[in-house]
């Protein structure tokens, strides 16, 4: 598929560089919601059928570490080859521990992630069309989504969870 | 305050034009969150002592008004300002009313707003200083960690929220 390059036209609202301290600003406030939930709940804590709290970090981790590669190089990684079930940590420790490796990987591979690669549309994990730029917010807005769902689960659980204007 | 003003090296990842799209097509999801809730659950549905539904979507209309007109002029309201004891509608029609106004208010207001403006640094609602870009994109931030709050009252009340992707 030809794709679109980017027109010098276009107004600036936010830089490559100002957009990765923003999506690691949500992943450390991300972080501090794993350590505040009690191991226990972090894998077992429910509402209203949703996910565990540890399986919606593992969804994005799962999303962040393909989805930084297939930014950076146009090799998408097929959604289907999602599967957590063997990779999970089973230790909150364990789940911090990837969490931090996660951090690093994207800070490693963002700088390769060139402007005009986030103008361009793609088809991410095989199956979602869109401009690069829009899929990676995608992942930070997914991120934002599931975490405050972990808000909910700790606030019932009579948890204070961190601020979320903290970064 | 003398502010500072955006270098040409900066590398876009999103224009100020498809900032307003991304924007607006969150409001569109949490309008249909706001759809979603039994008019009564609305108004009164909580988990955890957290505001109901019909608050959290006051305050993201709270933000939005004085939030763009302040982004387009540099005059910010006071936080202290915001009140909408009086202000807020007693029905879901009128809610949703309200909401639709506030769209076209930014999509009115937008344009007005230079791409110099957003790299400036200044202190919204009198008290949050910060580049107007990292502004407005906790304004964003805080509607998606709301509006996630709303779909977990949506499930925990045996109601499927609308699609996340779905803008």
């Amino acid at each position: 598929m030809k794709t679109q390059s980017v027109t010098v036209e276009q107004s600036l609202f936010i830089s490559t560089e100002a957009m990765l301290k923003h999506w690691q600003g949500h992943r450390n406030l991300t972080r501090r919601v794993i350590e505040a939930f009690p191991e226990e709940k972090l894998f077992s804590y429910s509402i209203g059928g949703m996910r565990s709290f540890a399986d919606l970090a593992m969804e994005m981790i799962d999303i962040a570490v393909p989805g930084v590669e297939g930014l950076a190089t146009g090799n998408w990684e097929k959604v289907e080859e999602f599967d957590h079930s063997k990779s999970m940590p089973k230790t909150k420790e364990g789940l911090l521990e990837l969490w931090d490796k996660v951090t690093q990987i994207i800070d490693e591979t963002w700088p390769k992630i060139t402007s005009d690669r986030f103008q361009k549309v793609e088809i991410a994990f095989g199956q979602y069309e869109n401009t690069n730029y829009n899929t990676l917010l995608y992942f930070v807005d997914n991120e934002i989504h599931h975490r405050a769902q972990g808000y909910v689960y700790l606030r019932s659980l009579g948890i204070e969870p961190p601020f979320f204007w903290e970064r």
